[in-house]
């Protein structure tokens, strides 16, 4: 009899989970359905419990044929315990997720950081998994960061690793939620795209835009007919974000970034003015050989991850 | 009978090696030499056996004594196979140093970089000791990185990581040698010190320093009167470095960042602007949790890390 591994993204708005196949990482089926974080996170996990037990049902399997459960959630995890620190989205506090999960389901459960979830199901099972160093890279709401060194997640003290979206950079005005001035988040991530590009347009660069009423997704599609201020946004974007990588791809040598998230759903728009900029300011001996390519399961990652990641625990 | 390392830190001056209990980290005794790298590398390494000779002669002890012997060379090793790729500073290319000093002496014998033996030393017998991210940095001539995360040494891709001497840096304009310009070693170093206190003189900031004739410790001294220039000199670079290590930091999480090498010497005249300048370009999560130290055995860090690092891989 075969096993398999559930893997849930645990989202602001959906809950997405999946059955995966721990030897290939192929999701081979998916469930999504309303978080309802307003309920607060008994009635989440009550609702993750529902969601898991309906997949599994649909596919006549049962929690027996489970290894185990990986959940990937925004916010400050304690991956050791499977307790959510802290989830601000979702108003968590010291949620013991996996100990609850884990007795409800009778299945081992795992639990850690979204944005590591989605790099490990990259560096293992998607476009990073060629290579021994992957950072992994995404560009949302926000802008965060996570590293699996030979398929192996690095933490940080404190768990606190990968926050690059806040690095700091000369020349950014703006100032960010989480206190500081001049985080990188505030260009590179989909709200920067909107932010630069309605900026532009006020200091009048030409655009068919309407400021106040357009996503990063109608920049992208300003840029295919060749509005003005979508060029320059994103010339402006991939520049921050040069800069930030030509910061830490010198003391980490990564192998590979994988660029992830609604915002890198932009694609060639943002990597080639990225590719550009990086030159003059990364030394060859990394820019020579290093990948920057975009998420291969871009939607399906963070399932892929979490499910991945409670196989490398479990299995 | 009891066991002990040697472990051997080949600068461009000096040869010093030195006798390491690999329980403790403790140097029990220091020889020093002549490099005479214009020589060659045969040359070299017959001086470096010879050295290794005589230093257990002198304590009466023979090689059966010896568990292993470590080097620290300053250029691109493999550490792996044991080679000096490329040692610009000895003029040495695709040397197989433990291969030739292994067979010579009789026992194992590893050969790693030289900041990376340093931190390794500074993070298993030194300042670093208590934790367990350990950010190792020196500031020499030039500038450079190493990273212990839980007693083990991070290579990163070609073992290329750890370079951040050569982050570009926004309002750096100088040239470096390695072919960009902005680099932060150009001002973070030895040499940046001595380049940054010349500039600020030049364009008429009082100080007693004659340009053309001075050294960084020189610097030190004039700062040491209240010197003004030198002030500046310090609270520049100490600046610079902030900017360096908060793009840095948020990728990694250190612990402790442990800073050594000549340039260091200077101690709280540059580590004090460096903490007053890292106050909101770095987040409260990370600096609030960060040591900043002076490196411990600041001269006999590479011998010590050298040595502990063979120990770690033959004792």
């Amino acid at each position: 009899m075969e096993k398999r591994v559930v893997g849930v993204d645990v989202g602001g708005t959906n809950i997405v989970c999946g059955l995966v196949d721990s030897l290939t990482g192929k999701a081979e089926a998916i469930l999504k359905c309303a978080t309802e974080r307003e309920g607060g996170s008994a009635h989440v996990l009550g609702r993750i419990e529902g969601a898991i037990r309906e997949l599994l049902e649909k596919h006549r399997l049962e929690m027996k044929d489970i290894q185990a459960v990986g959940l990937g959630v925004p916010g400050i995890i304690d991956p050791e315990r499977g307790v959510v620190i802290l989830a601000s989205n979702l108003k968590w506090e010291q949620v013991p997720v996996a100990e609850v999960l884990g007795s409800r389901l009778g299945v081992p459960v795992t639990v850690d950081n979204d944005v590591r979830m989605y790099t490990y199901g990259e560096a293992t099972a998607g476009a990073g998994a060629p290579y021994d160093y992957v950072l992994g890279l995404t560009i949302g709401t926000g802008m965060a960061a996570a590293f699996v060194n030979h398929k192996k997640l690095y933490y940080g003290h404190r768990n606190q690793a990968g926050e690059i979206g806040h690095i700091v950079m000369e020349g950014i005005p703006y100032s960010c939620g989480c206190g500081l001035t001049g985080c990188l988040e505030t260009v590179v991530s989909a709200t920067g795209i909107v932010r630069i590009a309605e900026e532009l347009i006020s200091q009048g660069v030409p655009s068919r835009l309407q400021p106040g009423s357009f996503q990063s997704k109608d920049v992208s599609a300003a840029y295919d007919e060749g509005d003005e201020a979508a060029v320059l946004t994103f010339r402006k974007v991939g520049g921050c974000l040069a800069k930030g990588l030509a910061s830490v791809v010198p003391a980490l040598a990564p192998e590979a970034v994988i660029i992830g998230g609604g915002g890198a759903l932009a694609g060639e728009r943002l990597f080639q003015p990225l590719r550009e900029q990086l030159q003059g300011i990364l030394h060859p001996m990394y820019l020579d050989h290093l990948y920057i390519l975009p998420a291969m399961h871009n939607e399906d990652a963070g399932v892929i991850g979490s499910a991945m990641y409670a196989a490398s625990k479990y299995a």
